[in-house]
């Protein structure tokens, strides 16, 4: 008789993160918060929050970074990430990913840098010029380091971001050829398949600076003015006028959450051949606005009321990804033959 | 009746060191370790084996450098570095040289880094063009992160090196105005005042791939070697001939070395005048040579003996700097106010 036994594969690991630049908002959620809630229960996930990353381009106002840190951690919470399956850690606070940067730094040219898209692109929107900071030039090289630190397999990224992931996957295909090892793993891209919510104002990118944004912290009075305000078809000025739907962002927001498709559906139609003002979609996203973020925002406050605790979460976690990346490093090193003194290294007589 | 104390000044501290890729030659010799055995005794010394540097351009070839750590300490031992004074440690097992170089790149721009003169001349004559390695490009930031961790007031330097002292006075000075402390210190350069002594081959450069350099552990017979092969005048033919001082390295080392200072300026006119042949002047080299190397290289075969005993120094040395750069990264967060957990910290919930 054969006894079958299931075989179990290893549990495959992800990386994702934040820069805690401002509190999280919808554009977040839809883009990554909500698909991490449910990769956590099939993937190990790592969450980090880059904070070391944020000073790349905040140097001068590292406590905007300090006070988002909370803020973050309390979103992470309110939408269900739960920190007993998935660790949430510190940038910073493991000094290992400093260290793997530097050694990885050595493997990429400095005109490799130059010709990565998504940091020319971003280099252009914060407008640095010829004065980059030469941290955020370097950036890629760093994230790098987080990825593979803890071995990832996966990092879920949208479309801009997929340089990165290159970047990443060059560096490892360096280090392991020049040090012969397979130490380091090649991280694949787990591409967000949502398109990206524009701002409430139309425009393409949401941004905090901009007022554009409805975060995961704002109460149903912020949210309910927000909506109130978000620009919708300028031209549908009667409400028995024709309406447009494509560009529209009370509808790509009514995409993103109503659950009742075949309402939206229906009231796509409406508003397409006239006769649907705009008060009424725009009364329709509040409501399921207010369904999907009051249970988080009440969460939000209850988790709030014990910041201490929230601390503990990323104080635990960053304890456990400094272990994980000890591991890395330790391998790193010995894949390059500089771990001098550890007990089983090559000796520096040989 | 008035009672007097002598005013004791706290201890001025020195930051040097030497990259690990082969053993040091009298180069090294004249121009900065007999000066460091003097230093030690006045300043509080801290000596760096700068392995993660120079793996920013020999990532292909660590073992070239781990080899050369311990080289280099019997070097230092050899010549009269006293360990129980003088700490000697090793760049790459001090990681918060790493997080210091992280913060310290955001405070640099790409351009200021473009402009460093010693960077510039270091990728011509290293070939790199285009292809710069990013850690080397950055290397300027990583040593005003060794200088700064130490918080050394004098770094001993040649004239070459000034570009560097200057590049970590714009981070000390940008980092302190910044966070509005006064946690870094600016360090001052120590000119050194000695020539730079050529290449056997009478080129300018001492490098150890040029075979042009005589090491520390020669033995008398490939010291005795050497100086017999050494360029000389080449118009000088003939032992009547008028021969050239001047650019003659059989002389600028007798300059280095000879303490019959009178006497070496009477062979200088004898030379000059005619009949003093090249053979005379080199026995009288080789001797002063010996003189000066054979007690150095003894010690140097003595601690050899026992190379676990070696590689202790420089692990004691290692912890202490630890702990010593420890110290001033604690401060340096605290100053950024990115001390999340420390007992002390600002709360994140500021």
């Amino acid at each position: 008789m054969l006894c079958y036994t299931k075989r179990v594969a290893p549990q495959k690991i992800i990386l994702t993160g934040d820069r805690p630049t401002g509190p999280l908002h919808l554009g977040h959620y839809v883009g990554s918060l909500r698909k991490r809630v449910e990769l956590q229960h099939e993937y190990r996930t790592f969450i980090i929050i880059a904070d070391a990353q944020a000073l790349t381009d905040h140097a001068e106002d590292p406590g905007r970074i300090r006070r988002n840190i909370l803020e973050v951690l309390l979103d992470y919470l309110a939408v269900g990430i739960d920190p007993s399956i998935t660790t949430i850690f510190i940038q910073s606070l493991v000094p290992q990913l400093f260290e793997l940067t530097a050694y990885y730094l050595n493997l990429v040219t400095v005109s490799r840098l130059q010709r990565n898209p998504t940091v020319k692109d971003e280099i252009q929107q914060r407008g640095f010029g010829a004065s980059i900071p030469a941290g955020f030039f370097c950036y890629p090289v760093s994230q790098a380091a987080d990825i593979t630190a803890f071995l990832a397999d996966l990092v879920p990224v949208g479309q801009d971001q997929l340089p990165m992931i290159e970047q990443t996957t060059e560096i490892v295909r360096s280090f392991n050829r020049i040090y012969n090892c397979s130490v380091l793993v090649e991280p694949k891209a787990l591409l967000s398949e949502v398109p990206r919510l524009p701002g409430t104002d139309g425009k393409g990118k949401m941004s905090k600076s901009l007022g554009n944004v409805i975060s995961l912290c704002d109460s149903p009075d912020v949210i309910r003015q927000k909506v109130r305000g978000m620009y919708t078809d300028p031209k549908h000025l009667r409400i028995e006028d024709p309406g447009t739907v494509e560009g529209n962002p009370v509808f790509a927001y009514l995409d993103a959450f109503d659950p009742d498709r075949e309402g939206l559906a229906e009231m796509k139609a409406h508003y397409e051949r006239g006769g649907l003002g705009d008060t009424t979609v725009k009364r329709r996203l509040l409501e399921v606005l207010l369904a999907e973020l009051e249970p988080i925002r009440a969460r939000r406050e209850e988790f709030a009321k014990d910041p201490a605790e929230v601390l503990r979460v990323a104080e635990k976690g960053t304890e456990v990804a400094r272990e994980v990346a000890a591991r890395t490093l330790a391998q790193v090193r010995e894949a390059m033959g500089i771990n001098y003194f550890s007990p089983c290294a090559v000796t520096l007589s040989q």
